[in-house]
């Protein structure tokens, strides 16, 4: 048996998960790892009820020579990022959740954890209690990845969900995911997809030791998808979900967010609610998909505990070297497949038109239907073969001056 | 940089997919790990061509004082468990994906595993490439898990899957699967559900430390499934599937194999073709699941790749202290819902006499449809609400010798 004490900085929803399930959970921790874990301290800077010694004072965590592991659980970049850091220079393994401060300093954070001969590890930044980093790390440490996609973001994936199932445009389900809580009151962060992107940094710089900016990282949200888009995708054989894609390239990496038609047949496909699944292919593993609840305290308190008894129990691999710079490919020079909607009068002559400006762009169409018509306004639904991105913008920029054609209603990619 | 040598016993389908990937991804391995890993010997009965020193004597692989670890690849259980235990007693590390040495001798293995101060992994022994069996052992350690369960044998989905979607009968199907290569010659471990016990054992031994006796789990094969039963399943929104699953009760487990009727809006029921999946339930993490190819050389040798680092980079628990005795419930005493299929005369007071027997024997009907009438014979389907295995088949054993009952054509578990 080996006794190890931790100290928790923010009792919020996850923080104070982690130590409701150690308490609960100790007696079967210790007897699966050998380690025996204590909670010695847990801080907050608003009081809060708990089991365990509190303190207003994340110092008193920091600087404790009997912690040896600190859970980061404020969320953030100010002041986790400070309190992280202090913690490792004190010699302390750091385990956290915080897909922002990761996503955004983690080689800083990794150099200041290998000076100091220390850990730091982030299950839970993406997937909530899936464990997708540590099977990137060590369970498929024989292969060669080239793809890590996946529904990172549990908020849009839940709106996505009850548009598709019960016929909801997005402001009507983004008022339901806020009043189940799924999406808080300011949700940018989420339907904007920049939770998505951090997560998808994270993927890469776990995946492909990939030093990768998150800014520039191809961001786009949920907020132009209409039913009338899901309900088309349907009838083709495709829903629609807001996809994190990491892809490796010769040498570069392709990282973007957008949301993307994906085939009914694909195991994506059926991952609903606010549920995350992400999906992994490489050699010689061929493809693995990893579903489960994609945040919550629960779940991240799983992830964080296993976490904390790897370092405890050293089989943690230290995630060590330094990233490699990676570049990330600028977006006009992806490929995809794409699903075109657009608005046109009912008359003759104007899918020729159309069909000819792709054509002078080298732009392959798949297949063109025409949707229902309203007064003189017929809506046509094209979907496009594998095209470069800047040879479809120009294309579309054409098409959008055409007089025969009143708008471009949406553009989608189609994994 | 940590020099590693290992050797193979056993050079067919997964062990020259172990070999041919080290050569192949050597370089990414060493990267990820720090770990360079040369195959030092491989040994096969029969001689074969490859890149490495070859032997048709294992014990040049068991006796080589630099090779630290030996990969069993032969399968089986003679003469495979001898060369484990001597490969152990001469202070190797084994990996094996052999599921059924595993399954029936792992008490025994690890004894002298444990004596010897050397490590036993088997990663590959339970759906092949999906890295199952270390998320239930590291990744989950702060769970108390209540549930494992899934579709762990590859052929029977296959079979399913093809039942399913082209309307095939059970003959047809095998047929299929064994021009596809997924059938042996002698299909009976795989549709009998033999190949399936064993990995619900593993699964039992690994998520809950449990010693099972594999010949004491109940298991029930695909062979009685017919596309009839596959349609109306799907007619009231079930697919039928083959699972293992392995449940905790007070003092006690559920461990069992056969076929079931899963709801289509769960994550198994889109589990198709050869796939594996495998679904976890645990608190704190709620709903987990695992999907991949269960089988196959390259899978398979990504999870013991994947071992063989865990153990030379020390990152390997080990899977330590005695398996605890954990009875195995009888099948009799487990609960479950029912789907009865039954044949009758179409006339007036068949249903009335048969849902008197199961109200007089406590089992609650959930609901009653008249399938087709052929000539004057209807076909009669019957849902149960939750019932005691025994009380069920008490009163089948009843209604069976109803003269208004012509026969019982099938009673599959609704999951």
């Amino acid at each position: 048996m080996k006794q190890v004490n931790i100290g928790i900085i923010g009792y919020g929803t996850v923080g104070s998960a982690v130590g409701e399930v150690i308490r609960k959970n100790r007696q079967a921790i210790l007897a699966a790892s050998g380690v025996n874990l204590e909670v010695r301290k847990v801080c907050d800077l608003r009081k809060k009820k708990t089991f365990y010694p509190f303190t207003q004072n994340p110092y008193e965590i920091i600087k404790d020579p009997e912690i040896s592991i600190v859970v980061e659980a404020i969320g953030g970049v100010n002041p986790a990022l400070r309190y992280i850091l202090e913690a490792l220079k004190n010699g302390k393994h750091v385990v956290t959740s915080n897909k922002e401060v990761i996503a955004k300093h983690l080689s800083e954070i990794l150099e200041v954890a290998q000076r100091s001969k220390v850990q730091v590890l982030f299950e839970g930044a993406v997937g909530g209690g899936i464990p997708i980093l540590h099977a990137l790390r060590q369970n498929l440490v024989g292969n060669r990845l080239s793809e890590v996609y996946g529904i990172v973001n549990g908020t849009t994936n839940y709106i996505l969900s009850k548009m598709t199932e019960e016929g909801l445009e997005f402001s009507e389900a983004l008022a339901k995911a806020k009043a189940k809580g799924y999406a808080e009151a300011d949700p940018k962060m989420d339907i904007e997809g920049y939770d998505a992107a951090f997560k998808a940094a994270i993927l890469a710089m776990v995946a492909f030791r990939a030093k990768v900016d998150w800014k520039k990282i191809y961001r786009e949200g949920i907020t132009k998808i209409t039913f009338e888009d899901i309900k088309y995708a349907s009838e083709i054989g495709y829903v629609v979900k807001l996809l994190a894609i990491v892809k490796r390239m010769e040498n570069q990496l392709e990282v973007r967010v957008h949301p993307a038609l994906v085939p009914k047949s694909h195991p994506l496909a059926a991952v609903s609610e606010n549920f995350n699944a992400i999906y992994v292919k490489g050699y010689p593993v061929g493809e693995l998909m990893f579903y489960g609840p994609g945040a919550g305290g629960n779940p991240t308190a799983s992830a964080i505990i296993s976490d904390i008894i790897a370092v405890a129990s050293g089989s943690a691999e230290i995630f060590s070297g330094p990233l490699k710079s990676f570049p990330v490919q600028e977006v006009e020079e992806i490929k995809s497949r794409y699903y075109v909607r657009l608005q046109a009068p009912d008359r003759f002559g104007v899918l020729a038109g159309i069909a000819k400006v792709f054509a002078e762009k080298k732009v392959s169409i798949a297949a063109v239907t025409q949707k229902e018509t309203v007064g003189n306004v017929a809506t046509i639904v094209i979907l496009l073969h594998e095209v470069q991105e800047k040879n479809l913008k120009a294309a579309l920029e054409i098409i959008r001056g055409l007089p025969v054609v009143h708008r471009i209603s949406n553009v989608i990619r189609i994994l």
